[in-house]
């Protein structure tokens, strides 16, 4: 099988111009099959704030009512999937620009909580791989918006690292998987105020020991316990790191690998 | 060859929700190869009032200064086209919206005028027919956003007619194309008040009589202009009527049909 990487840029990223054309240059470079997963940074809460239409946070999620899904739709799989394209392809990186309803991608359904109303908040269901294959083997860098669809005319909203987590899962029959997660951190660090604290390696042996421990920042439990979610339905690899040092995140350089063994 | 419907659909069509859900169940359910074109219908204007944002017009045409191209990317390549993909998934036709910069599917430059300035308006340079065909192939209906991109990083804004017109030349290399402008009238009118008037088809000699005749509403002559270059390089038919007929415009009995002989 050959390498797939799926890279989740985080926000930070699209909401820096330069930082975001650096990071588009590393990728349009990296060799191979990949993926790009982005979400919408601060944009939409921009957007949201120009055109008038309050937002709803419950626990730090947005609550998605249907002006809050016409802004997502339209700044997560127009603005910035667009532009994302435009610039990769400027790179010479031939990218598609995909949300879930595109070619049923990424199929979901609307959340439903015992006490709280999400709104058009999407949970996966399932993943779509024909076209993401066949845009995979002409060596078109899939770029995904993290908007879902339920096969009944109604986009929802998805949280991009739960796509990203999909995709790699999905994906992991066809290719071995390599799931990168950028964000602000250089890696999991043993020290979280200290970026030169970055553990090189966790294998599932090494993480009970770590919590045990309690040096793992209680903030990266859940991604880490994502990640190793990741790796045992056939995800190769899982790399967390900063967007910044993408090329070394891939090359085993940089960031943090969640491993099997 | 195999045949390909190349349809453009009109801003009246898109800004009816009703109209629109109709259409598309009629496009869902057409037989073969499909590609769908929408521009934006008024959406992008009230989006502009909402924004607060001034639209400048200059002979009918927009100026897409560069706030305005953030909302047409917006309303045209996130808000219309993933729901209009979303409304096809529904109706069970696997579809896949792109925008120009999409798989570098259409290329263009920023045009120049030598009075005008028209901001960030594109003019189209090559139609890249590989992943089209690609899509097409797999029984994808490709549903086409008018944005466009250089290839240096910039989207631009183009013309949903010259969109469609473009693609239909690009890809009668490929296949038996059939363009379909659908727009308020039945099709082209002996009396342009009277709907009941529809020329069935017109070839260069006809054209050529009613224009000497004056028989030709004004307003149509650049239409069937388009129409006559389209045929002149490859396209086999061009048809023109209503949207609401496009099940009766594709089987020819409905429309105007624009041919060779």
């Amino acid at each position: 099988m050959s390498v797939l990487y799926v890279v989740k840029i985080g926000g930070n990223i699209i909401d820096d111009d330069r930082k975001l054309a650096s990071f588009l240059k590393d990728f349009a470079a990296l060799p191979g099959n990949k993926i790009l997963v982005h979400g919408g940074g601060k944009l939409a809460t921009r957007m949201a704030e120009q055109m008038q239409i309050p937002q709803q946070m419950i626990d730090g999620r947005r609550i998605t009512d249907a002006e809050t899904l016409k802004i997502v739709t339209m700044v997560y799989a127009g603005y910035i999937n667009k532009n994302v394209v435009a610039q990769l392809q400027a790179n010479n990186c031939n990218a598609m620009g995909v949300c879930g309803a595109d070619g049923n991608v990424i199929l979901a359904h609307k959340r439903v909580h015992p006490t709280t109303d999400y709104g058009f908040a999407g949970d996966v269901d399932a993943v779509n791989t024909d076209i993401l294959k066949s845009l995979i083997d002409q060596q078109i860098a899939v770029v995904v918006a993290p908007i879902t669809h339920d096969k009944k005319g109604q986009l929802l909203n998805t949280n991009a690292d739960t796509i990203a987590q999909e995709l790699a899962r999905g994906l992991s029959r066809l290719y071995e998987v390599q799931l990168i997660y950028s964000f602000e951190k250089s890696g999991v660090l043993l020290d979280a105020n200290d970026d030169s604290t970055v553990i090189p390696t966790i294998n599932p042996a090494y993480y009970q020991q770590l919590k045990t421990e309690q040096k793992i920042f209680a903030g990266m439990i859940p991604k880490l316990d994502n990640a190793f979610a990741a790796i045992d339905s056939g995800v190769k690899k899982v790399i967390i790191g900063k967007a910044e040092q993408l090329t070394a995140l891939v090359a085993g350089q940089a960031g943090t690998s969640i491993v099997h063994e």
